[in-house]
């Protein structure tokens, strides 16, 4: 008999709606491995039980959470540091914002490749969004390019990892689009910055979730104290 | 007046031979900024003595540590992992050994970057040593070429970090020269991987650390519980 299982892949899940939409595409050719990452994030508790909630629901075994408490001693982000407030969205700006948490992603990534390569996970998955997302620098396709040679080069001669960025080019209306055709559980996920009750609706990753889900006229399914409109 | 202060750079500090030589060079052209990364490994306790001991001889007062404590979750290593044994040198072999921790480096220079980037330091060192050491993909001159064009892509555009591995092609021998002509602390630093009261003397990194310092014809004055002739 052939074994026909799907090999293993390493989702970074955060919790939020990009992460359960890229779980649901790496679910159609790969059994899930989770990963989460408390970096010391202000919403964290309601994150964890998000990821943990889309971890049920798609029956996921594999779970490791990595404690990243390195970033609360670094500083440097509005959602890592008590002394920098989290803004009010502002859809239209360039700037780089306040909560970008300093290379986080190349951090997350590193940990989810260290555990790829000892349970020999084939493929790594993580739902970063350029486009339509707020221009961090490690969410640009070019950064996981380097990063996928950078894993080739660092890791042992056998070992194949491929970095998987499924939704990085989608716009965040093709993103509620795409979970929905997918039966991805969106009403368990969490992306409010601020707010671990009602999502607050005004902090930049409210703003692009609303907004997503306002362009595709789907309903989110969460709480939010405020929901304005942006679209 | 010109201020004609150094800039910071960040040196991964592990308390071992390399990363403290690697030190005494970055002090050359920068100001220190150390880090240290307790990723589970036996003999940490006795490795952050070393770190605190040689961040003491430099008056460096930037000192982070780092708990990766994942590492022992991910475990695949014989440093975090107590069920793998730490194997005897052999300094012949062309194999990885089981003391590699899987992509243990680019969690590492991960970290120092995200401190890097908030502390505003120029560069980074990394004591990494690839000829004459055990051959860890992590330690090849072309992955850390690799990964500086990762971090230009992946942090912001004003943010400019030098990668920089000041002993990659040294054998061990020139490394404990260098030490010593620079007057690095030598005798505080800590490289066994199994004892943490004096050093086994048998381990990988014992036999290539004794192995330097007796082909350059000069005496280590660690403690050892065993002293192999490796030359």
């Amino acid at each position: 008999m052939i074994d026909n299982k799907k090999p293993l892949a390493v989702v970074a899940v955060s919790g939020g709606m990009d992460s359960c939409v890229t779980a649901a595409l790496a679910k159609e050719n790969y059994t899930l491995a989770f990963a989460h990452f408390n970096y010391g994030q202000k919403t964290e508790k309601r994150e964890l039980k998000a990821f943990n909630d889309i971890a049920d629901f798609y029956n996921v075994s594999h779970r490791l959470i990595f404690d990243f408490t390195h970033f609360s001693k670094i500083g440097g982000s509005s959602l890592t540091d008590n002394n920098i407030e989290i803004a009010r969205a502002d859809l239209s700006s360039k700037e780089i914002p306040n909560s970008y948490v300093p290379f986080r992603n190349a951090n997350i990534l590193s940990a989810c490749v260290s555990w790829a390569e000892v349970i020999d996970a084939k493929a790594i998955f993580i739902g970063a969004v350029y486009e339509d997302a707020s221009g961090y620098p490690d969410c640009r396709p070019q950064f996981y390019e380097a990063y996928q040679r950078m894993v080739d080069l660092g890791t042992k001669p056998e070992t194949e990892i491929k970095i998987i960025t499924p939704i990085i080019n989608l716009s965040k209306a093709e993103i509620v689009r795409k979970g929905t055709e997918l039966n991805a559980p969106l009403h368990l996920t969490w992306s409010c910055y601020k707010s671990e009750e009602e999502a607050c609706g005004e902090c930049d990753s409210c703003a692009f979730r609303l907004r997503g889900f306002q362009q595709a006229e789907i309903e989110d399914m969460i709480k939010y104290s405020v929901k304005p409109n942006y679209f």
